[in-house]
């Protein structure tokens, strides 16, 4: 059976980008199965990417090939690349920091570059055409892939795994029973807040859901928020429209309010500028 | 054949959400056939999300499952359940209102609780997450429904379907030539706002395509829109940007403009606190 | 094996229709396989449906059978019809200038209109809408058509091609070295703007990748957009949020802001008012 491909991309449905993608890989193979990751990544955000990708292809059935084009620079020299992850899923992708939590936390084993004069789209008046490597790079050489048409070998040349380029992550830490981390990504439905801190370190540092702690929340050192705030497992064991803390899917500390919108509430965003305290102070 | 998957939720596609539930269905069976009802219920809505399983579910297959994850109560005490309709149809869902409409106007033969002891996705580090019962609970046992490794009685214990969770419903009324209803859910694309009264109370209220009736909308009994409006078949009778009165894809007694929006032009809702009157005055 | 479905409608996924619009093509036939094109058309721009399935059809596999719904004037007598392309694909779509794009630059070599007495689904409380033709009309007798039920004489009456209703189309020039077309159509996403001229007639002017042109855009004659900007193979060759010229995924002359918006940044939109011109002026 055919492996399944998984695209994310950050060109939404507002126009036909997506549709000839997927005609191209219908085109290839009939059978391969295509399924929407999110074509909603916000725009030219790499780091989304690779945060999107870590926490959803573990779920997957092993083997199963994900096609991210979030690409700002397309058309210029940076590599298109196809990578083997450790845990055994594959990765089509512009190698732009878009690997970057895979290769950290997950391990990438081996990384090839598209050789474009065999797996790139030919005729159908796309030749000349140096802004839509979604459509006539990636998609097309993953469909070859997932149909057998080339294995892995047959993408390109390897290159070393030390080559990828990586963004600069952070690691949170617990000093003096007060846990620091920064705001790394948020949720931008229900407006909710990822840290960078796992339930783990909260164990450690002694606090428990039904605790109240005290939340700072910085930007560029200056303080943006602070508040004693409620832990709890889940969202509605807050009054509706209260910020709270919770553990997230991803077994991460974050940021909430029941039925609202933390981000727009407080005008919080994400990156590593934005940086978050929490401490258990006795009343 | 498998049974077809059609997903609900108010999650979007604005992160990885339902990608990893999509992902933990495709592990438990490659097989299995998902399609998105649609990830853009309103925030919490349980009331759209009954509505919108009444609108469509009948277009289905029989033996179609629909997964329903509106959920602002998850992790808490409420109950997380598999009911079976009265025309063959399975829902997966919260039970916190969800399945108000289909509950009164098809029927519900059989409801069960999800037993977590062995329908709860184990493993990928998963135990411990209290907000995501989409991924954790409600696709993971509704893929093993759908892939038939459990049958309906393998989802937990049956409890009466008196106790399902159900939202006030309002009926509408003929009285005097007048025409009363309120003004039950939109559409919040075209501007479109539908109320709760069937064709077939215009036709007994002797209206008819072609007449032009007396509507009043109020809004906690103050009124807030009283217009002479066309009832016509389709909004292509009435004049481009012009308000009219048709008959909507339920049969239902809907207000639109042509080619415009009815609830923006007009600041209108709805709601039980949204009344509307028809009436055909002689002129 | 049974043609693909690909939709495209402006229904977005915000309320049910999509779901059951889907429902009936699986009730017909679950063999079915169904590919979302978009349901992000603008709404009732007849404009868009025609350019998109023009931009996106010929990726497709051949039989493929696309199923555009936007369609204003629904429940009139606008025709309701198949339309089969000189390439090999199937469009069903309401006659409304959907097929604009298609007939003049691809070729129609046959069109029925669909009977509704035999096409049309029947039950579920469906007799009497007049508004969801995409769910009643045109999602129904394209499962008809794909499963095999009917063959293309099968969808109803033949009528001429001559008739098909078009919009306008404006062809570009070139003259003393300027090249001059008009803005037909955006990409709403990222903010490109596309022009109707195609990379050849740049080639024939002697503008090379490289080059600076001044660009001039008018909106009803009136000069709205004066600069200096280079042409080049992709976005990334012009500084991050400086305008530029490319050319597009259908070998168009186009323009971008790198990583930013084009049409946000100098409030500029597309139709037949908009025009563009294009001279290499010595410095």
């Amino acid at each position: 059976m055919r492996p399944i491909l998984v695209f994310q991309t950050d060109f939404t449905y507002k126009e036909g980008a997506v549709c000839a993608m997927y005609g191209v890989v219908k085109s290839v193979d009939r059978q391969l199965e295509i399924i929407d990751g999110t074509h909603e990544i916000p725009q030219y955000d790499t780091w989304s990417a690779s945060y999107r990708m870590y926490q959803t292809m573990k779920f997957w059935p092993k083997g199963t090939i994900f096609v991210s084009v979030v690409d700002p620079g397309v058309g210029t020299p940076r590599k298109a690349s196809v990578a083997k992850t450790a845990d055994g899923y594959y990765v089509v992708t512009p190698d732009n920091g878009s690997l970057t939590h895979l290769k950290k936390y997950v391990g990438i084993t081996e990384i090839r570059e598209i050789d474009e004069t065999v797996n790139r789209l030919r005729g159908k008046n796309t030749e000349g055409v140096g802004i839509f490597h979604g459509r006539d790079l990636f998609a097309y050489c993953a469909a070859k892939l997932a149909s057998g048409l080339i294995d892995f070998e047959g993408v390109g040349p390897v290159y070393p795994v030390e080559e990828i380029i990586e963004h600069t992550t952070f690691e949170p830490e617990l000093a003096n029973q007060i846990v620091n981390g920064i705001l790394e990504i948020d949720d931008p439905n229900f407006g909710n807040v990822w840290t960078n801190i796992p339930l783990d370190l909260f164990t450690r540092a002694g606090f428990e859901y039904g605790d109240y702690l005290d939340v700072t929340i910085k930007h560029d050192q200056e303080e943006v928020f602070n508040k004693r705030l409620l832990f709890q497992y889940s969202f509605g064991f807050a009054d509706k429209g209260s910020p709270m803390i919770y553990n997230n899917e991803l077994m991460r500390i974050s940021l909430a309010v029941n039925q609202g919108s933390f981000s727009k509430n407080y005008k919080i965003s994400t990156g590593d500028k934005w940086t978050v305290h929490f401490e258990k102070k006795e009343v």
